[in-house]
């Protein structure tokens, strides 16, 4: 049994009665906050600061700290598998991540193997533990992971901020190279969402980033297919308490009946979509988390408002929503106006919720 | 009337019985042909080749003495208005278009003109004139601009490839700065295209590039609204034809049954919606142009047959469809694969069309 202390989002992610919507931030530790920056000087580099469990509980600490969100989020990177698998994870200032060796023949391809979650990727799970005991249950801590699909942009590009010519070519002329390395990467992500939530992970999200730029027949059979795996592979329940899990498409508005298919919770949100016609598509199938665009943060408190109220009015009664920004927030935000954000949805969704009359 | 030998696209754009579905590329006319390197060479750079009707006239048609093509498109930039605006446009090596004097103050933005198309842009004029020449009515001319919402992007970044924070802060903090930009945008947009209608072109298309990178709430204020005032002022006859208009905006899916009621004739679709699913939520409302990802011309002609062939299917029996890619045709793609993409077309689409049989 939880005996978490505030556990609204996860009875928000259940569809559960809640008072009123609880709200985290996509990237919510991050370089807006000048403690994180602080923290991030101190570890040297990014990549060190993921791999110290003690810095990455210090930053996922941080925006707790400022401001009473209701969930922590592991501070780790999306490219931890790949890395584990060798490919060499290093970020290149102003690039983005990049690998050493990406995936550049059939050999190297068919060599792919499943990391153990509790060697390569101890650190990982050492910082779940940490974090658990650093939050001594105050909010539920949420796992994470990139999708299969967003992966293996990275493995086959070698870096972000491509065309995707690498990987399309692959997955139009050599499809069946394409789906071994999905086929690994969903039983990697598998093993280390399980390995995150038997270390504390109350909660899990799945981060397909680059699904989006798919068409809607590739999403399907590249991305969708693949996530519906580690959905149906991922534990339900630990120590009592059901772990809820997420699904993000960057991009995947037009594709939410199908996501609402494959048995997950909840589904994350970008702001291209009013979210009241997200939720009649989905009916009563899953909760939904978003979506507010992370660029209404460079406005004023009293904008920052209004814009909420639209998002919560647009979703209306009930639970099953989950409010946060439909991207990670920007590195150019004014933390104060962040504050505005879990203030305005803490006081202005009450009424949306029978309970918080 | 008009006099050409191939109307297939203008009577698909009005779903008029056709015989085979027609195609063509969007930036058909570019850097996979070495002959547009060559002329490009020779222009000196990107802007000299726009500027100047004779090699405009040169790339335009290079395309169609290798392909089979169903309509030539002007050669030219989406930014030309702003740049008639004295916002001085130029290309930075590998950082795409960028402004000297992007709108950085209140004064400037309360400054902005409508210009002259038969002054600052008499070129462009000069190019449809040319081109029309050069084509002897053997397929239809494009003409096109940029929406205003996308020249507005370029006019405040002041560039390309930003994630859209100076523009978004004004649409959230400063609205009204934002709309006085797109009604001066709006105009100017109406006035080129007309210009453009009388100087030759047989239908006109606007690029909303950037309207996708907007919330469900903002697309319809600040894209979609000035676009409707477009269409609703733009020429629909010019010596006795009917002038359609196609409207394209990237990551629109979700918002098609708003763009078709803009009073458009054709919408453009990327390739992240199913063209099935489209035709199915616009009704008979409009024709719709697209939608092959350009990453398929990456692979072999057997699998770009396959891909066209599905999405054929995907439209079914009948006229209203004018077959793309989805975006533009990428400067890695082998000619000889958009070759087999033309073929194909035309070759699979003749059953779906009753007069084809």
């Amino acid at each position: 049994m939880t005996t978490l202390k505030n556990d609204t989002l996860l009875r928000a992610l259940l569809k559960q009665p809640i008072e009123y919507t609880p709200v985290w931030l996509m990237r919510q530790a991050g370089r807006y906050l000048a403690e994180y920056n602080e923290t991030r000087a101190r570890a040297g580099d990014f990549l060190s600061l993921c791999k110290n469990p003690g810095f990455a509980t210090e930053v996922t600490m941080q925006p707790l700290a400022r401001f009473p969100l209701d969930a922590a989020i592991l501070f780790s990177d999306i490219l931890t598998i790949p890395d584990a698998m060798g490919l060499g994870l290093y970020f290149s200032q102003g690039e983005g991540p990049m690998f050493k060796h990406p995936l550049r023949n059939e050999a190297e391809i068919q060599a792919l193997k499943v990391p153990d979650p509790g060697a390569e990727l101890r650190y990982v799970m050492d910082a779940v533990s940490e974090i658990r005991k650093a939050l001594d249950n105050r909010v539920p801590l949420i796992g994470f992971s990139g999708s299969p699909f967003t992966l293996a942009c990275y493995m086959v590009e070698g870096r972000g901020g491509t065309e995707f010519r690498e990987i399309k070519t692959m997955m139009y002329a050599r499809p069946e190279l394409l789906h071994h390395i999905l086929e690994i990467n969903a039983k990697a992500v598998t093993a280390y969402l399980n390995a995150q939530i038997e270390s504390g992970a109350q909660a899990v999200m799945i981060f397909d980033t680059w699904g989006g730029v798919l068409s809607h027949a590739a999403y399907q059979e590249f991305s969708l297919r693949y996530i519906r795996q580690i959905i149906a592979g991922l534990k339900r329940e630990q120590n009592g308490s059901r772990i809820p899990n997420i699904v993000f498409t960057k991009g995947g508005g037009l594709w939410l009946e199908a996501i609402a298919d494959i048995g997950c919770d909840a589904i994350g949100l970008d702001w291209t979509i009013d979210i009241g016609e997200a939720r009649r598509r989905v009916g009563d199938k899953v909760a939904l988390q978003g979506n507010l665009d992370p660029s209404v943060l460079f406005a004023t408190p009293t904008i920052i408002a209004a814009e909420v109220e639209k998002i919560l009015t647009s979703y209306g009664k009930g639970s099953g929503h989950v409010f946060n920004l439909g991207h990670g927030i920007s590195q150019f935000t004014p933390p104060e106006n962040a504050a505005a954000l879990v203030s305005a949805v803490h006081s202005l969704s009450r009424r949306f919720h029978s309970e918080g009359v």
